[in-house]
């Protein structure tokens, strides 16, 4: 007996901190469900039944596919599934087949992308790019996805052709919550003219980007700067520095940022007021978008 | 009956992690005691009982000076010493009086140093730059305190002119133990080669560092960097962007550095590099000269 509910098929993307799934019905997604279950807290015998517990309501008597990006694919996760090096097309990755206890689930993993030189290495970031490439055949340009660790993707001809990773996210998760910076930080709201100004300075001038992130605490200190101006400052001191680093990437380009609302809105003021062309994308949609095809791909080859 | 032991005085550098105290005859410590309670763990009741577990084997029946510097003077300390303005003499400073319950205690704690702009503060260093200028008189040049928070101090006529605050310490701590680096830099040992290439690397183009940070960790996962090398190079990239942003102090000046061995070495090294003439100085000697001589001026005051 089918479950009528039951889905074609399971698209995941598990990162370092979350594990995310969605029931499919052919491109679409009809529920969808997550857990702190990231790889970070999981050993390797930790994955199946972490994704059971999010996609055991979906499942009926049929085996169904579960196509998985993100850090499962890691040397500590569920599989290891090694890096395709670029240039590469993030679109034509072959899924790595995992191993699976419960009968009723049939499990794939992506790879990820590395860079001989500069070192550099994603998970997950290529499945966004192979949606948004899906979605945009012959795109080309710069792909920036923000995040904890953003992304910065050179994309010509359906490949990636290098990247570039920056810390951005976690240096201001680290200097907001555990810097003597989190003092001045605390509280809500947001300051539009205090970013571009702090973008600016540190565009302008990199270099002063380790003395100005004191000057937050001081200007607290003997000018009781608000909460939401000195937040404001440490973004845009940061992304302004990520921003000069990354010129060659979006000097010259257009450029899309694959984001949600809050991650990706900083980068789209920061980049529009530099003048560059710039278009947004919303990550769980791009994310679905290239699990879709990585499934339809399997599915055609069998 | 006096104490044949009992200190003259009792000097005490008071920091937002530790709190260390010396029992001094004349200008010499004759024993040293120190604890974590640092002033980010106390509230204002908690600072006298805190020292008095430090001091009490050293009291006698007369009542003893102690003369504090740090943040025991800060708005959440002891007592508030009010900031003095630069330009200003830091051996001049006017020590505050704390207010004490045991009547074997009389506590005074010296104030910090603000620059209205850019906004910048310190407490503790002023008092080891005044013990510097005790020592070397008529010396003029730019002072370096390597720390959580890094200090340049430049010095003319015995005033400290300007000064700035650099998070660099913090920035190393926290990536090293909090960020995705730290699986990277898990181990022991320096590598002296990727220090001195990693400070070229920021000094000549700091805008990169944001993008070198998650190299070190790409570079672990692709060719198994060791944890000598990421920690070495880290180190490197901090201390290199600090250096090209510090560039207006110590460009065509002479430099002192002021630290521990641990702290003051990789600056010695990057400053020599460049061929900047620097002279290395004992902050614990300076702490000391400093509280010296603030408690010399008492004594002749009073």
């Amino acid at each position: 007996m089918t479950n009528s509910t039951a889905p074609d098929w399971i698209a995941v993307d598990w990162g370092t901190t979350h594990l995310r799934a969605w029931a499919m019905r052919g491109p679409d997604p009809t529920a969808q469900a997550s857990s702190d279950d990231g790889m970070a807290r999981l050993d390797r015998a930790g994955f199946e039944p972490a994704l059971l517990r999010l996609v055991t309501p979906w499942l009926g008597d049929a085996p169904v596919t579960a196509m998985l990006c993100g850090m499962a694919g890691s040397r500590q996760g569920w599989v290891e599934a090694p890096y395709a090096q670029v240039p590469t097309k993030p679109a034509d990755l072959t899924p790595v087949p995992a191993p699976v206890q419960d009968p009723r689930l049939r499990v794939f993993v992506l790879p990820g992308l590395k860079q001989v030189s500069p070192p550099d290495v994603m998970r997950g970031e290529e499945t966004q790019i192979a949606g948004f490439l899906t979605q945009n055949p012959n795109w080309d340009g710069v792909i920036c996805l923000p995040g904890t660790h953003t992304k910065w993707a050179h994309v010509s001809a359906g490949e990636v052709v290098s990247f570039q990773t920056f810390l951005t996210g976690e240096l201001f998760a680290l200097l907001g919550q555990a810097s003597v910076l989190r003092h001045s930080l605390d509280g809500d709201g947001w300051d539009d003219a205090a970013f571009a100004e702090a973008v600016g300075d540190t565009l302008t001038r990199p270099e002063r980007l380790a003395a100005l992130l004191f000057a937050i605490r001081a200007s607290d200190l003997l000018q009781g700067t608000p909460a939401a101006t000195a937040r404001a400052r440490l973004s845009g001191q940061l992304i302004g520095a990520e921003l000069a680093a990354a010129r060659p990437y979006w000097l010259g380009q257009q450029i899309a940022v694959i984001g949600n609302a809050t991650t990706a809105r900083p980068y789209l003021d920061a980049l529009s007021a530099q003048g560059v062309p710039v278009s947004a994308a919303d990550a769980d949609t791009m994310v679905l978008s290239g699990l879709s095809h990585a499934h339809a791909e399997l599915e055609a080859s069998s």
